[in-house]
């Protein structure tokens, strides 16, 4: 059994490995062909030290060459998208077409051409200026390497070695020490190798990048921690993430961690007069969306139970009848759906539909619907929040206003929250009581619209309140803000001015970036 | 015995104390008259209620009353500036003049001007719009209150109810639960009340801001990780900060700590030759201003031990042998100082002059030069950069140009970090080697200029890698960056036009508050 070689060091070279795994195809529940290695610490340590090395060789890596890299790999997966389509369908089972094809790796090629522009364009490290003082700061890189960890998803869009995580990481001139999910280890793979070609082209240092497959869980909170680490980013559950973020912290490193989001939609009494059909198919799709995959599933409906959301509830469960056109992505997802929903049975949540696993072949779960009273959710809060990742959505049955007002007053921090209303403004008193009381539990409010589907610009916001996220100030999707989250605040007080970074010299170093100076922002040079 | 009343819900009442305390006069060592409360979590119960109501009642704060809070406040410190000054004087025994009366209520009250007119202008909040999207997102308040641990060697400008921190979470928009520092509680009192004074006049809610005067330490750090408290703000020392990081970090809440900083100075071998008279003398101003009890003092000196570095050295240890001029703010100052010379001493530093305390009145310590070879330095790097909060500086006398560069590769995390070299350039090849290696481990990088001294202004960094700080990205001096630290990052997604915050409304609320529309910075109105 030969072994997939891992990216350390700037070379694909053996894995100091201490076991091996597969890939599991989804669609049928038997193992993919090729073998990964579990890395051993040995390869940790060594991309540890190859990373420092770098940063030690070169304090500082050329935007110009940084974004011509991400822009070389973008054109390489457009180059490798058969391929790459191809495998990410086999290992996730997610739709070749549209998703993966037509969706996914554009957006991920968007995503690495926009933090490329940041990149070449400097603006995102807001340089700041008192010329009277000549003191001078900016965001710069971190000083060692971004430990990425990926979900398994986003094969392409969040994966460690091509995601908005590592486009950012790069674009703010930190190399990479990736570890891919171990649900898409050959995607991953196939990602890496186009990075990998791109990058010996960049004339970049080659260890800039590095990728291991799969590692135990006590090196990963060790490689969290390690002295040579500068932050760590990840992506998926909380469990996984609290972990990683408790060795980080008592490390004193800066840790990202996007964990599970129930994302509540509140559906206001006149949207369910004016329009229960309509939101009812929104609400489905935004629920089956990837089979329920997304970390903007809405996993919580709260409403009003009266004679206007009958129709709207009858018209829910009928759309969740039908069987579910998706796979989920592993056993594992199918086993925590399982027990999520035996959980949120005991909490008091009634089955409305769904609520088992399918026969096979496959990992396949029924849509699943479940409702609970607004009294009982108030009493189980936490319990009725279980993360659920498949399309399983609790709606939550309110008496009147007060107890909706109050079952939101008891949501934890999400990643969105939605209010639909009435168009003709009929809600927007009880809007002006709701909205305060979610918008300090959200990262981003949404009127009308499902909040599955994060456009990729500098105005999203894909973050939000613990434990949506570690921190309520930074959002993983979108440029400049998810540079800033992997960049260091760099200031110069009385530095001579050939020894200023040129982002902060006199002159602006691109002509057309945007500087802080002296209260006004500026694109002129001093 | 009667105690001196809390600031909680509105109004001075009595604590539900479990104990009391009085500050001392560091010049006599004696208590001081007055008895303040150590409150019970009783207190900081109500408090977090009191602070969690105004959220509730007031999700939105008007910033021009929240800029006309603070400057009325500002106005108010400089009328009470004599008894404010004569207080802080008495519990601190820093100097009236022209420390505490001309440089440092000068300082705090331009903070909370500075904090005002940012407020007024709204520029912090980084308003970035998509109109095409409809998506727009802005910095926000963090929906709760910030709890403040103001430290002892700032009686005004890091005071948790009129510093640096304090401005910072009233401008974002916050309600603010200040704890004083129990080495100045008269001072603080006297601080509160003129706020207190100001929010009366100013039409915000009374609970916006309060103030306890002590608590045991367990019951802080159940604050910190309370589920009602939003972030919490600290100065300190560095075993305090971490406990209370520990604390917060495991609750998910945002945590700024400043803790103990070396603040390393290295001098290269031309500015020796140049100027080592002068250099002399800056390195002791800056390690004995304020008795070296700034965040920023230099404690660590690293220079090639030379035939060039021998007069910088006779003539830095002649400055040292004179008498200090200035008293330790407390008991625990002057033992945690005997402490460090012992450890650092244990470590193999070795004395050059002073390293004891001198008989009293008041708590003096000897002006304390050690030095130690740059060989035993990265033997012991840990035990020699231990806190040395005081005019205690260690020489690290290095055999040559890698040993300094190894020794700069050794430093943990500084606020700052400080290169003297010659004018004329001659240091410039030791420049190039040295600074990449000491910029990352810094928040702020200087030049020929030494480190103690922090500008008020929106290009300071006093901040840096941990354990500096608990993150590299952050400043707690100067706006806006000292407003982002405690505020949220809130996104609007398709929200209907009159349900948006002004600051995202199609006309610019101010007429000239920065935002960034379609990825250009402007003033204009949609």
């Amino acid at each position: 059994m030969s072994l997939r070689p891992v990216l350390i060091d700037g070379e694909w070279r053996p894995s100091a490995a201490s076991g091996s795994f597969s890939a599991i195809d989804p669609a049928t529940g038997t193992p993919l062909p090729d073998h990964y290695p579990v890395s051993s610490f040995a390869d940790l340590d060594q991309a540890l030290h190859a990373a420092a090395r770098l940063v030690d060789q070169h304090p500082s890596l050329d935007p110009e060459r940084l974004a011509g890299f991400l822009e070389a790999f973008a054109g390489r997966l457009e180059a490798c998208r058969q391929e790459a389509v191809a495998m990410a369908q086999r290992e996730t089972a997610l739709p070749a077409e549209p998703r993966l094809g037509s969706v996914e790796l554009p957006r991920t090629t968007d995503q690495l051409r926009q933090a490329a522009a940041a990149c070449r364009d400097r603006s995102w490290c807001r340089a700041t200026i008192d010329c009277a003082r000549n003191l001078r700061s900016m965001y710069g890189s971190l000083g060692g390497p971004v430990v990425i960890f990926s979900p398994n998803n986003f094969p392409f869009a969040f994966n460690s070695i091509a995601g908005g995580d590592f486009a950012a990481a790069i674009a703010a001139g930190n190399p990479v020490i990736a570890k891919a999910n171990p649900g898409h280890p050959g995607t991953t793979r196939i990602l890496a190798e186009a990075a990998f070609a791109a990058l010996v082209e960049s004339g970049l240092p080659l260890s800039l990048i590095q990728l291991v497959y799969h590692f135990a869980d006590d090196d990963g909170l060790r490689l969290a921690a390690h002295p040579m680490t500068a932050a760590v980013a990840f992506t998926g559950s909380r469990t996984s993430g609290l972990a990683l973020k408790a060795a980080a912290d008592r490390a004193g490193k800066p840790v990202y961690v996007e964990m599970s989001s129930s994302n509540p939609v509140v559906v206001l009494p006149g949207a369910l007069e004016e329009r229960a059909e309509a939101l009812a198919r929104d609400l489905f799709a935004s629920c089956t969306a990837g089979a329920g995959q997304f970390c903007t599933k809405p996993g919580l409906v709260l409403l009003i139970r009266d004679e206007r959301s009958d129709r709207f509830l009858a018209a829910v469960r009928e759309l969740f009848l039908q069987p579910p056109t998706g796979m989920l992505l592993g056993e594992e997802t199918l086993r925590r759906l399982e027990e999520t929903v035996r959980r949120l049975r005991t909490a008091g949540g009634e089955l409305a539909t769904g609520g088992e696993r399918l026969s096979g072949p496959g990992f396949r779960f029924a849509n699943t619907l479940l409702q609970v009273t607004g009294e009982r959710f108030m009493q189980v809060p936490d319990a009725l929040q279980t993360e659920a990742f498949g399309s399983l959505t609790l709606l939550v049955l309110c008496h009147d206003p007060g107890e909706l007002e109050a079952a939101v007053r008891a949501l934890e921090g999400s990643l969105t929250g939605t209010i639909c209303s009435h168009s003709a403004g009929t809600d927007d008193a009880l809007y002006r009581t709701i909205e305060p009381v979610l918008r300090r539990k959200v990262g981003r409010l949404l009127n009308d619209k499902m909040p599955t589907g994060v456009a990729v610009c500098p105005a999203m916001n894909h973050g939000g309140p613990f434990p949506a996220t570690g921190h309520p100030g930074f959002t993983a999707v979108g440029v400049p803000g998810s540079l800033l989250r992997l960049a260091a605040l760099w200031c110069y007080d009385n530095v001579r001015p050939d020894r200023l970074p040129a982002e902060l010299g006199d002159a602006n170093p691109t002509g057309a970036m945007w500087r802080l100076v002296d209260g006004e922002y500026t694109t002129r040079s001093l």
